[in-house]
């Protein structure tokens, strides 16, 4: 053996996390920001909404002429005017006064407050009984209630959702500046790999990885680049590895998961120029002979090629990695749903299990069923809804313990 | 008042689904499925993987060679050959032999399972000790173990994951049939509304809803279309949803939530041809005044202007008949994650509420925090992680009390 690479912890993998940087950033229309990460913090250049708006249909007052009313015994109240969307009104409310307005229109000065109309009766076109006492800010939304001038509005490093992006936009930003879309090079190694349109012949396999392993890097907001099927070749795969090396930011090898070839995916990639070998095994399964490179600042992966390894190690440990080039911050963590386990599952000390399963609703509770089969076969993924994770130190887990699921 | 509208219930409004149909289906390229809605049941069209399959590295035998054996009394069996990737091995493995296969490679005729690599040990070429018995099929994956020819494998209207974008890919699919990406047309109303570009004066407001409802309609993998800012005039409103009718699949139509323009969507959507009002309030909050028509074939929404109720009303109630136009099939529900209520949440009887909240995760466990604020303020749908939905009956919730998180 030419390497000894001890096999590395979950945790010591994605320790190494801390050896990338998130890609460069980019100013993008703030309509195209949905999915995208803030690569700078956003502070509000003004306040929002900007004035005293109200909240109901109704009438804007001053709250002390309402205070002591009550249905026996309602305030009577001068119509001082009407205020219409999007108007300044030009008028000061005094006490006594009220004025028609809207959700969403600007109470006029001297206003602190909405009565819904409901609480009201108009008696004619100049008077109206008021028959419910507000409190002063009461039913209107005050000028920098939503976001105050010159405050810290979004983080960089955040997830940018349609609230994010809503926000951005409502505070008057056409643009922001967002880190790049990783693109992540796709590479299918394995002699008895075929391309998908191919008729198999007893030995062949057609191409699943390029297809599953793409579909994780759309998901996760990212490009994939698919460089195709490379045969059992150093030569081949040095060259495909170094294209794609130049085109993307993050390279995915799969297949190569049999003696031989593993070796010959390390020995390719040490041969890199400026790489360095960083994982050589992992105590995790399915996953165990995954490989991790640090080619310049790029990582590159070599993936199991048992589709089911692959996907699982791409979920776990490459998307933490993804995100890192993406710039994500800590906040957007992996989401578990909390589930009732229906069945004993046995585990390797030593080693982090995950276990695919199939979560099924049950009165206030989710259910979370093992999906049984091995990990060489699709249809385990396919009927499974999520991943259970059973610790390093843990023998198994018995029949309705509680657990947490990674969905799928 | 000419409409007498009852104000129907969260389910009365979800039975109307019913009212609609999916849209047009196309055929497109796998490598383009994910996160496409199928429009055709799959069926396997061969056997997967197609032929008897080792899934470790090692020796391939048959089972009974090795039945008895043990550390101290290993069996001996002599190599027949080497069976490289790829390869149709040409022997026939007899009792008493074994082949050198790696992981992915076919099993010779007359072997039924394959040794691991490391319950072995090579003794010369020609010849190797067996130290641990295997059972028929183990470490091996059967020629129809994966799918079996003419099997469903994927139903119509399955939300195509990665999972079964490599399903499909690897039984030859070069092309699925799929629905195809239902286009959303969204209008902001209202006299305050402005063009984000533009500086507000006291009592304009910039268009918030445009941007988080299409980032919404995104995340549900659909295509928003911008019609942009349409003033408080019928006219104007009419022209735009006709515009928008005749080149989408459904028309979000926000704002228009004060009591006069909440009357002229009604009256402009019942001016049009073939058009009936299904929805005109319901007992939800926020949420209230949304309105449902069906123009022809296509559903068309009066969402409120507020920027949180048109979200929580996007989220609750619209996506789902998006999901019914995408073809989506049961399976795909909204995921909600079980939390512990950290404080005492009041609810009115009678309508169905829903509370934003942060959640923190803490332990085993996750706690739903309230957002508070009001509902024209964006800052809490920022800070909101998930939505708590509080039933007709239920007058509030105590602290302590596990919680259904339906997430943002």
């Amino acid at each position: 053996m030419k390497y000894f690479f001890k096999v590395k912890s979950l945790e010591d993998v994605m320790a190494l996390t801390g050896e990338f940087s998130p890609v460069e950033s980019e100013t993008i229309p703030v309509s195209d920001a949905f999915s995208r990460v803030l690569a700078k913090d956003l502070v509000a250049p003004q306040n929002m909404p900007g004035f005293r708006r109200a909240t109901m249909d109704g009438y804007a007052v001053e709250a002390s002429s309402t205070f002591g009313v009550s249905e026996s015994s309602p305030a009577w109240l001068d119509i001082a005017g009407t205020i219409l969307m999007g108007d300044i009104p030009d008028f000061c409310l005094e006490p006594g006064q009220a004025a028609r307005i809207s959700t969403g229109g600007m109470l006029p000065r001297g206003a602190d407050s909405v009565v819904m109309v409901e609480h009201t009766e108009l008696i004619d076109e100049s008077s109206v009984e008021i028959y419910k006492s507000v409190a002063p800010l009461q039913n209107v939304i005050d000028a920098s209630e939503d976001f105050e001038k010159n405050e810290k509005v979004l983080s960089r490093g955040t997830f940018i959702r349609p609230q994010e992006e809503g926000l951005a936009a409502g505070l008057g930003f056409s643009q922001v500046k967002a880190y790049k879309v990783p693109k992540v090079g796709i590479i299918s190694t394995g002699d008895e790999i075929i391309p998908i349109k191919d008729e198999p012949v007893p030995g062949q396999i057609r191409d699943i990885n390029s297809y599953t392993l793409s579909g994780f890097i759309r998901e996760a907001h990212a490009i994939p680049v698919l460089y195709g099927i490379i045969k059992d070749d150093p030569g081949a795969l040095k060259h495909a590895v170094e294209k794609a090396l130049g085109e993307t930011d993050m390279v995915l090898i799969s297949g190569g998961s049999s003696v031989g070839t593993r070796d010959f995916t390390v020995d390719v990639l040490s041969a890199l120029p400026d790489t360095r070998i960083l994982v050589h095994g992992m105590s995790v399964s399915p996953g165990k002979p995954t490989i991790l490179a640090r080619a310049g600042k790029k990582p590159v992966w070599g993936l199991p090629g048992q589709v089911v390894s692959a996907m699982v190690v791409l979920k776990i440990v490459v998307i933490p990695f993804l995100n890192k080039l993406k710039g994500l911050g800590k906040r957007d963590q992996m989401i578990r749903v909390p589930a009732k386990l229906t069945r004993n599952v046995s585990s390797a000390q030593g080693r982090r299990d995950f276990i695919r399963v199939k979560l099924v609703k049950k009165e206030n509770l989710v259910l979370a069923k093992p999906v049984l089969g091995k990990s060489g076969l699709i249809r385990t993924m396919v009927h499974a809804d999520g991943l259970l994770e059973i610790g390093d130190h843990v023998e198994g887990l018995e029949k309705d313990t509680m657990v947490d699921i990674i969905l799928l």
